[in-house]
């Protein structure tokens, strides 16, 4: 559920960043990179941080100029963390988020859910977000503005390191301590570092308020009469889990099995796609693990990370057998992980797995890593994949009273030994008359330790006090009211709670770092010519396809229209572009948005078919154009394959003029 | 937007209804017929809603069971009207979504994006639901408890009607008055009738407070420092208006083109799909008009509505041509709408469009239909068609002072009369001296109508008063300071504000009308047993196809996960069902959950194929499975189709087992 660390991360998106998706990962990178006793990589170099800042700039404005995104409610000046999609971002995000369907829902057979953003208070104090899903504010005490106590002091620790010269050995150690800490101080520490420093307001230099706890849940009331608090989710697993039961039945009462969901959170609206595999805490191998257990990618375990060493690539089914990966059903889901990033377009080398350390960690998770992709920002966690216990589940079970339990059958009845406590009814009657039923229930209820803690008191005194919750009142039970034994019994099954696996993505994240590894530049014909690309895959391309008409004469815009028709029919998303600009603008500006192919309609029999990146062409009859267009665009085929099948076009017209116009 | 009318019936959804999409309308439209005049129609008569009753909860049983949709929460005791989809249900949504992208954004080039919920108070501000999306509220004066006004009065009146045998005649009359005035009524004038006829809290008979207005959307704010208003948004529209310009730009500055969004509303999370077509309201033909011209299917218009008739069949190029339908690009939309729904599987019999009446529609509408459904709550409005003209994207242009216009290029320059206003800046000069420049803009910003009226006053009376915004003061202005006069000019282009027709679909509620339209029992083999079947057509199916090994041996397991693998690869989502449960009740089980065929491994070469609905069974190759259900599910070919080409299976192991299982 990219808990602790990321989603506090996206809670922290930097306002007004050029980009909408990934900027507050960087500094919770920077901070991991130093807690890890890392230094601080080569991309802080100056002429580096140039380089990729020049890079950031020239992709996010062809993003921007070609309205995959665009600031929302931009006519009343924005606001500050929200973007809208346009046509061909919308479109990339509804293919990103398909090939997750297929990638994982589909294939795993995996049940998917679509549960509501606004969560009653009661779920959200089970799973511990209302007490624990907060960051530390500080106020400008005069104007109230409210800023991250933690942002405060790291700024003014990173200031004081990139630009005071005078610093002493001692203060810079200092400083860096105060870095690498900075995640684990409490509001007390925190509040006294920022007097000590003398930090003040950043806007208005006023003093500040001491640090105190923000929810970072958007918090809602449900109903008209407002009396019931609600808050807009911090995640969506927690509706996987309450739904436990019914997923449970559903799934014909056998683990495992896995549940998923695509989802907002809260009011920023991000999407997450997150997957719970339930599994049997005593067996976590995984049936498929040999499909992906040969995969070797770059991995960067725990140790690597505490002795200064480098990510590595890893053998994932070694990986799994040494113990560096917890279990099979972990190192199964960071192999799909693995072939989904890549299988989308996220470059394999600037993709790394990273264990998390732990104090990262939850108490109650046995491990954890994070697909992290390298992009203009640094490193940047876009995938969690955690194996969480059996936490959640066993948190609602107690608070809603629905036990939320697996069973296994045995072949054969086992014989165990067991707690069993018999309560003697008719001495409890004679003793406490009315209340002998929660007295009774009171006692059948108590814990394994308890009881034994009762029968050694009894044993030893004959008597002892017991509180009975449902009478508000100690009452005193006698040797004779209850027996308690060890006793040997046959159990037909056994039950638990299950672990669950949750690999957890967050897709704005990912799309963007596939933004900038599908962008690059080639020269144009004028010189210092830059033309931007977009080398995306079929698969998440925004549009498959353009249509092209070579010159504005009717017989080729009925050869158009007729294409154009038949790529609809094959669910091929295409435009057709009519205009009188030359064939090498109308190639540069479907570039820009990633268009694989483009068809151009220079002939009334046959047309040229034009790969985006090689610029290769080939000539393909009208009729035959669509269903080639499909094979590739649907992954049937490269463009490789389709090269060899087709004669090669050769200087036409077309080419020419592209050759000369671009 | 489904505005005015619908999203208020969406608001008031029944808390618990025993389903989650549709409850709500049923009162709107009884009130509806009340208001047109109609008689109360056979349905209310007792055996007919008993049987309506009776159907509703054998529907919703099975989607209950079959995890179609729980109550969010449950194992918490649930929310009121918040319903998660498990995953059948969430399959449909996706093959509804996926279907509506196809059919709309696709077929037609629509410019699809996806803007955030939360949405500035500004923006809200302009479109008028700050001030006017509001229901009147009473409130128990004693427990706070809040009611919708106009329910407690409408069941006040129904009740009395249908219980009250000593009703008066001018009593009957005056109770039947107030429900079809009922939308109409103001604050004061339903605070006098719930006064009037006594009316106390339903639940605890306490009196009532006087009727306030409260706003239907969830207000929240914006960012840590909390001091931004927003609400979570009432319909998508708004967010495809601001990004007017952009899209336009996007379009190549040409009209007409279409925006559409799918996303989630206010904190209930209805799941609204809306297309925005834009046009020049000089021009509402559409070229693709004669695609559904021949179109006939049943029209309910206001002529129909207000003489008391029934709705009949129209042809929609006929109801356009004579005016009944406003023009043409409406009357498009109003056949594509048609199309979707019954290819989605909507009965045509129980689908109709009404036109709004008068007093239904926004004052600044052209015209507007609901596609309305009948279901067992009565027909409820699924979809609505309206030509909003030029209202949202003025508000917008004027509240953010960005033009959101488009232009028309004149083949020629034309010459047109034009209000020339000359400001003298020497005047000025010598009369404002500092001022100069805002008395100058506030001159040039003129109306037409102001600017004439000054004329006229500057030359009857030689000088006149004028308001200065910017300098908050009126200023004298002379006759020698400005010259006002008509002259003749060349205009190249045509600055106009563009129409916009809007298709708004209510998903949720198509989906629930769609499951009781594809629902019906047939006869078991034991007697009185009733089999439940969803009669889904293949592109809504949840899953499209079970395999199920005849029995329990690896061979045919073997052949089972073959074609398993071979279905994955070719996207079509199935379950295969390895249980030893005989073939006739894993039939039954997955009719229950509407999947259209289902392959039965009863050989290692051959197996059997089944059709839902006919249970015809033919027998295909093993290797060709795949492509013959893809065939069937794609809509390539109908059950009917593959018969042909295929021997019939007869008399089986499977098909006995069959006969005496079910």
């Amino acid at each position: 559920m990219l808990l602790s660390s990321a989603s506090r991360a996206l809670a922290a998106a930097k306002p007004r960043s050029p980009e909408p998706f990934a900027a507050a990962a960087t500094a919770v990178l920077l901070r991991r990179q130093l807690a890890a006793g890392m230094a601080a990589a080569p991309a802080s170099s100056a002429s580096a941080a140039g380089n990729r800042e020049a890079f950031r700039v020239a992709v996010t404005n062809t993003l921007e100029r070609r309205l995959f995104y665009v600031p929302s409610f931009k006519i009343y000046g924005g606001v500050a963390g929200l973007y809208d999609y346009g046509p061909p971002g919308c479109a990339v995000k509804a293919n990103v988020l398909a090939f997750w369907r297929q990638h994982f829902v589909l294939e795993e057979g995996m049940l998917e859910v679509d549960c509501p953003c606004v969560t009653p208070e009661v779920v959200l104090k089970a799973s511990g977000h209302v007490d624990k899903f907060t960051d530390l504010m500080v106020k400008d005490e005069k104007t109230g503005t409210c800023y991250r106590a933690d942002h405060l002091l790291k700024d003014f620790c990173k200031d004081k390191l990139e630009k005071d010269n005078t610093l002493s050995p001692e203060k810079t150690a200092e400083f860096n301590h105060v870095l690498a800490v900075l995640d684990d101080l409490s509001a007390e520490q925190l509040g006294a570092k920022i007097k000590e420093y003398g930090i003040v307001a950043p806007d208005t230099k006023n003093p500040l308020s001491d640090p105190y706890p923000f929810n970072l849940m958007f918090q809602t009331s449900i109903g008209p009469s407002g009396l019931s608090p609600g808050y807009m989710r911090p995640e969506t697993a927690q509706g996987i889990f309450v739904n436990f039961k019914d997923l449970y039945y559903y799934n014909g009462n056998k683990l495992p099995f896995a549940a998923a969901q695509i989802g907002l959170l809260r009011v920023r609206e991000f999407t997450l796609a997150e997957i719970e595999h339930f599994v049997d805490p005593e067996d976590k191998s995984h049936p498929k693990f040999r499909d992906v257990s040969d995969l070797e990618f770059l991995m960067f375990p725990r140790e690597q990370q505490l002795t200064g060493k480098s990510a590595m690539k890893l053998n994932i089914g070694q990986a799994v057998s040494e113990g560096t990966v917890n279990n099979e059903t972990l190192g199964y889901f960071i192999g799909r992980v693995y072939l989904f990033l890549t299988q989308l377009g996220i470059d394999k080398d600037r993709l790394r797995f990273r264990q998390h350390l732990p104090n990262e960690m939850a108490h109650y998770a046995a491990d954890c890593w994070d697909a992290e992709i390298e992009c203009s920002f640094g490193w940047i966690e876009c995938v969690g994949i955690a194996d969480r216990s059996a936490y959640d589940l066993r948190a609602h079970s107690d608070k809603s009273g629905v036990a939320l339990e697996a069973h296994e059958k045995f072949a054969e009845p086992r014989e165990v030994e067991k707690l069993v406590i018999t309560p003697s009814k008719k001495e409890l009657g004679l003793a406490f008359k009315g209340n002998q039923r929660m007295v009774l229930e009171a006692l059948e209820a108590m814990s394994e330790t308890e009881a034994l803690n009762m029968k050694s008191a009894l044993e030893s005194k004959g008597e002892v006090e017991f509180k009975v919750c449902t009478l508000g009142k100690d009452v005193t039970i006698k040797k004779s009211m209850v027996s308690i034994n060890m006793e040997k019994k046959k159990e037909h099954q056994r039950k638990f709670t299950p672990s669950v696996i949750e690999p957890s993505f967050g897709i704005g994240r990912i799309i963007y770092c596939l933004f900038e590894h599908c962008f690059y530049q080639r020269p144009g014909k004028a010189e210092d010519e830059q033309l931007n690309v977009f080398g995306f895959p079929p698969l998440v391309a925004p549009i498959k396809c353009t249509v092209f008409p070579l010159v504005k004469i009717e017989k080729f815009e009925v050869v158009a229209k007729k294409i154009s028709k038949a790529l609809t029919a094959a669910g091929i998303s295409h435009i057709i572009d009519m205009t009188g600009n030359t064939i090498g603008k109308r190639y540069a500006r479907t570039d820009e948005i990633g268009v694989p192919l483009a068809i151009t309609v220079d002939n009334t029999t046959s047309v040229t078919v034009r790969d985006r990146d090689s610029k290769d062409q080939i000539r393909v009859e009208v009729d035959e154009v669509a269903s080639v267009v499909k094979e590739v665009t649907d992954g049937q085929s490269t463009w490789a394959d389709i090269m060899w099948r087709y004669p090669a076009h050769t200087a036409s017209a077309a080419e020419e003029e592209e050759a000369s116009e671009t």
